[in-house]
């Protein structure tokens, strides 16, 4: 049976608040003759002191959770205040008050999604959760609903919007970390305190939540293996422009013999693959399934409008289910339990920058340790030839990386060894 | 009520039938347990004298059109023969037997969607088709429903794979179109007959659906403009590469107040733009809607396992809607009827290689003739200077296709002008 109006309750009224209210507004009659309803915001909580915005209907908003959850009109109660407390506390009274619920939360969902997507199943409500990873880029339904036909296999994508602006900076005009990150903050393309960003934490939560999903399994936070950006130099991205790979922060998750790996971390890809052409702030997820091979989706991985373009689009999704009573259709996939690989165990292609004395046997001493703990060397680069430092270059084969870290630590304490000046793994392709 | 079993009955076991069927078969498990249900081929209808092919099972093959659409097990049709003759019969026929259909059948949906749509409604069965367009890659499913929040602006899609290999190999090598097409044919990667894709009729029918679904409007394959890859030369190619431009086969539609515009046509885009980097058999489809921004996906548009993978998403998604008993939840979403941009209209930037006597005052003639037409010139190149014949390439800023063409037929009468080599478009940013 039709409604003639569904009542949407919003939880903070933020960027992205802003963003799902104004497109609910603008494309309205759109959305209607989509779902058969009107979509309208009921009501919408706030702190007590919220100051109004411009453009919203600022009668909509109230203090009193009580009345929010209560309000026997509302049918979906969408969280968009982000981080765990107290949000994870609404969305479960939220679900057991019976409202369907829509969150752009990442933290939230990657650490709390099994108790969250259990109590939406409890009580026969639908739990959507497009918005959190990828922003407004279509991923998490596309991998639940159009690629169901496959078993996917691997995941990798550039899911961190901040990262990719200031390594796409670094590249194209040489400079340091520090100096984009100071820039980047200014014009508010990164936090004030961007740690969450360029340490990698933000990636992890979101890759918890692909992984989740892609491999039918539920990913914790803390199997995931990550680094961040703020290691890497100009130096390294010249050699790896030499070398014809692009630096990008990758989550990485694949399925290898029913294990999964999953990492986060500067990854060297080269530049043939499509993930490298990814520029400044957008994001873009690599997906590739048994029966559909490669595909990739692309798109703002952040934003006010963007983000909401996917909170309503679940809202649409939900109201579509409301509507033909078959709400539940498609909830936790997460109908598996795989071991998660040793990070020791994983492999991969590695980039080293040694800083070394120039003197005979240094190659010999260096290429000896890597042999003898089964590291296979794909290319070699030497440099600064002359000088009493010289900087030498390896990139190995795909070895194992338990391999690579104990022929380091051997090498670290060579008399030619002046430092490891960075590490940084390659992936997509070329090594093997 | 959760069935047991879902029983699928395949019309066509070509390249995609023999696809969908080895995927059911090896991501059995994986599919049953994201329905609910197993998911089982129950018959296979072909022609009489139809050869069996290796891990098939056979016995299922019948040649009595009768026996299959009148089992009562079946409860989705899946049509793969392709064409319109007899495959519309077989899915109107299917359709009023009560089955759900699924099909992979871009010139039948592109033609005769409206009629097969409304036999969907009236039947109340679903009728899914996101294989017609991008093959593996999810575009359709994401337009009607991961991005239904949007009011779609445009669609921009390397949606034919043929060209874009040929294209491809000819940026890459330099080679002239006819040398390439001869080799992809002896390869497998192009038709004996390529007609189809290298004029452009197999890019104009998916455009037509996706324009569709897009703009929620029928799009005729009649109102599509198209031309095809046969007149690029690699001179063309040569003088893209060096005004920073990659030549693709572009399928487009815009929608601008309210008016859609539809093409097909070799198209230069910007090396920086997220087309340009798609290379070989590979297809993309670039999104841009009202709230989300810019979005592309990307991925295989052909090929069994890839197309299979689209045909048995569908085959899940009905799956599903039949255990919640929601068939027609998201059915035809083509309600409204917007009217079609005269080519005339139709706005680009236009790229034109005039071969020309190598003479003074030619530079002045032709430019005389742009501007009295409003034909704003972006750059020009000489080439061939002391030579009898030179060549004169201009680009245009974002001109109207009327104005240009009559500019070209005035200029084509200049006594210095010997002949236009070729005119191509030009989209994606930069020019204003």
């Amino acid at each position: 049976m039709v409604k003639s109006v569904i009542n949407v309750g919003i939880i903070g009224l933020g960027t992205v608040g802003t963003g799902v209210a104004q497109i609910l507004e603008r494309n309205q009659e759109q959305i209607a003759s989509r779902v058969g309803s009107k979509v309208e915001i009921k009501k919408i909580l706030e702190k007590p002191g919220y100051q109004p915005k411009a453009d919203i209907n600022n009668s909509l908003i109230i203090n009193d959770s009580e009345a929010f959850f209560n309000d026997p009109d509302i049918d979906i109660i969408v969280e968009l205040i982000g981080g765990l407390d107290p949000a994870n506390d609404f969305i479960l009274r939220a679900m057991k008050c019976g409202k369907h619920v829509v969150t752009a939360n990442k933290e939230l969902i990657a650490k709390n999604g099994q108790e969250i997507l259990k109590m939406a199943s409890a009580c026969q409500v639908d739990c959507m959760f497009e918005a959190s990873t990828g922003g407004g880029i279509p991923i998490i339904r596309p991998l639940k609903q159009c690629l169901a036909a496959n078993a996917i296999e691997e995941v990798m994508g550039i899911i961190n919007g901040t990262t990719n602006y200031i390594l796409s900076k670094m590249t194209q005009e040489g400079r340091e970390f520090n100096e984009i990150l100071k820039e980047a903050q200014e014009k508010g393309y990164a936090e004030a305190d961007p740690t969450s960003d360029v340490e990698g934490y933000d990636a992890a939560y979101k890759l918890a939540i692909l992984a989740s999903v892609a491999f039918n399994t539920r990913v914790k936070v803390d199997d995931i293996y990550f680094e961040g950006i703020t290691k890497i130099t100009p130096l390294d991205i010249e050699y790896a422009k030499n070398l014809g790979y692009t630096i990008k922060l990758l989550a990485i998750a694949k399925e290898i013999d029913g294990k999964i790996e999953l990492r986060v971390h500067p990854t060297m890809i080269p530049h043939e693959h499509p993930l490298s052409n990814v520029h400044d702030a957008f994001n873009a997820i690599f997906v590739n399934g048994n029966a559909v091979g490669d595909v990739m989706f692309y798109g703002a991985g952040a934003g006010s409008l963007p983000t909401g373009s996917a909170v309503v689009g679940d809202i649409i999704d939900i109201a579509r289910n409301i509507n033909y009573g078959c709400n539940t259709r498609v909830g936790c996939t997460c109908s598996m339990e795989k071991p998660v690989k040793n990070m020791g165990e994983v492999t991969s292609g590695y980039y080293i920058r040694f800083h070394v004395l120039d003197q005979p046997g240094v190659l010999a001493a260096i290429s000896g340790v890597f042999g003898q703990k089964n590291v296979s060397i794909y290319s070699v680069i030497q440099k600064g030839q002359g000088t009493s430092e010289v900087e030498l270059v390896f990139v190995t084969q795909v070895v194992k990386e338990k391999d690579l870290q104990a022929s380091l630590k051997e090498i670290e304490h060579l008399p030619e060894v002046k430092r490891i000046g960075n590490v940084i793994r390659v992936e997509g392709g070329k090594l093997s």
